[in-house]
């Protein structure tokens, strides 16, 4: 995706970028649905128009909800007098390794010291309760890579995402939040947010004084590993919130790290599953930059440009066609080609109703492109 | 090798292990030593008759010493009086497994249940020094294999080794010691070989009354790994006798697993990296099983049985040869094919002279084939 179909120049205007902000914080619009909107409708402005009609054809009970143009003014005006700069993806600023996932947040909230986004990143996760011997390794890994060249990518979390953030300070550090960048959690972080903007930085999608709600956090992890060239899990659990970030990073197409530790220790239960699921064993930096390091001098490309199909606004399903599809649909996720198979209607049409379905609230899109009743 | 080359009985009679016996303890034949005389003199027998001789053409300084027939019917009945006996490599109650390595003892003095020793088998192994947690993880892997049918294979030492003995006694434990039968090391496991011997088994290359010698104990890991399917290390130190039962479990082609452990404690240095050359990780009894399961089922074929040769005793170098074949050797290894090349001598003369060389205590005979001046 770039900023804008038409201009050569990919930064966006103060215009697009209101129209961009209206558009992803409208309701039903999901970064995927965005990038959708636009490929069909060639801009931000020309999808706000569409949304209308396309909610009530997919069966909206109440008109889908659109971001008011001035909201998005006074958001945008808040983030300026907080220090914080909206990155649109497709812009030089936007992170590289991030705008090649397929959920790439068309817009984010950088505070602090952009520049570190141009560098290459490793993300150090793990879990909040911690051992001490898990927080100095996650330390000493952050150190260690970020004397290397990377800068370091975690989540602000207690345990090891705070030690590997401390440890990062002097080389570089980069704080995803879930919530808004004025809502720190945990609370007791914000002495730690406050260190890392003085020479790293702190991103979020999400607007400012959004409280971060449970699914935030997993929601929040693609973009952790998404940043990153490779993932290090230090301590984790069975069943943890780093094994999201895990989830993502390898449909991401990421590298994934683990540090073991002794099977009689549940906090290495994860860790030492992973590794027998194949990823790196880490006991020390040099064993990820190792693996990294190919990459690391290679410039990382931006997304190839995809040509931007001709706006296909004028695609209106027969209402036969969409009762067929709606018919098809159920709790159970089902493929976009069996959907069209099954359907027997062409794929633009299939896609059409989905978005219509989609900004009505009534399918849930999920991450393999498969989509559900919501 | 068979027992004998001309009987179809593979078991040795009396006399015939009288002459094993003699010919294994006599100065500067090893097991492989022991193989070549064999297949080159048909007996145990021809093979002592040509002793003198061979050693003298190799440049003995003074006559090898060869054990007296009075001494090895002495340490015969000495064993037979222990309640040890004397298995010979070919004999049915021989390990099948260790049959197959290339440097296999001829006798082993088996003491205790030898029904033990036709069961599949897995090694564990580790750090003299173990940590608790590490001899609960032995214990543990011990009981589980040992449940699932595995007889446990290990080295009677402190620490991992003692754990996995006391954890496998119901199910079936085997001892393999450095020293004779009778000499306990460390002392305080006399108690322990004596829990081990009411329903398990302990063996030894070694004559009873044989003090262990530091050297003698790498040379007794190659039978705890070539008794074993697999070589499971627990704990371990960057440089640890239990790295040296893994390189044998290598060149054996035997498995191996390792237990992983945090990078910060040292005795997890050398599992840790198994792991990173490639060992199979190992929390619980179950991912040893799922790699040996294949061969647990299946019955260890015996080595298969290479046609003896004709002995071949005439082959008498002439003094050119020799002296050729002697300038070429240094106290760096070199394989047996670059000598024959060198040489330009038929290999069946370099192999003699080597033979020669080698009961006049000139040359040694590394693992890989490879031979240096002593």
């Amino acid at each position: 995706m770039r900023a804008t179909a038409a201009s050569a120049d990919p930064r966006l205007t103060d215009e697009e970028r209101i129209d961009w902000l209206r558009l992803i914080r409208s309701e039903n619009v999901g970064p995927r649905t965005f990038g959708t909107l636009l490929r069909y409708y060639g801009s931000a402005r020309s999808a706000l128009k569409a949304l209308p009609g396309l909610a009530s054809r997919g069966g909206a009970k109440h008109p889908a909800r659109i971001t008011p143009r001035e909201e998005a003014e006074r958001e945008l005006a808040a983030m300026r007098s907080f220090g914080v700069r909206l990155v649109g993806l497709g812009e030089p600023e936007y992170p590289r390794a991030l705008a090649r996932i397929d959920d790439a947040p068309p817009l984010i909230a950088v505070h602090g010291n952009a520049t570190l986004l141009d560098r290459p990143m490793v993300a150090i996760v793990g879990s909040r309760n911690a051992s001490a011997a898990g927080a100095k390794m996650a330390g000493r890994l952050a150190r260690d890579l970020g004397q290397a060249g990377f800068a370091i990518v975690s989540g602000l979390a207690r345990g090891i995402d705070a030690a590997a953030h401390r440890a990062s300070l002097p080389s570089g550090t980069i704080a995803v939040l879930a919530g808004g960048l004025d809502c720190i959690y945990p609370p007791e972080h914000a002495d730690l947010l406050e260190s890392i903007l003085v020479d790293g930085v702190a991103l979020s999608e999400m607007p400012l004084g959004w409280e971060p709600r449970a699914r935030d956090f997993p929601r929040r992890n693609r973009l952790i590993s998404g940043l990153a060239l490779g993932l290090v899990v230090v301590e984790a659990a069975r069943r943890s919130g780093s094994l999201i970030t895990v989830r993502f990073a390898l449909e991401q197409g990421r590298e994934v790290f683990a540090v073991p530790g002794s099977p009689l220790d549940p906090r290495a239960e994860g860790t030492n599953g992973l590794l027998k699921q194949g990823a790196t064993l880490v006991t020390e930096a040099s064993d990820v930059i190792a693996v990294l390091e190919p990459i690391l001098g290679r410039k990382i490309e931006p997304p190839a440009e995809e040509p931007l199909p001709a706006p296909e606004p004028e695609i209106l399903p027969d209402t036969e066609a969409r009762t067929r599809i709606v018919a098809l649909l159920g709790p159970t996720p089902v493929a976009l080609d069996d959907l069209v198979r099954l359907a027997e209607a062409p794929p633009a049409i299939v896609r059409t109703v989905l978005l219509e379905l989609e900004l009505a609230g009534r399918v849930e899109r999920h991450r393999n492109g498969s989509v559900s009743t919501a």
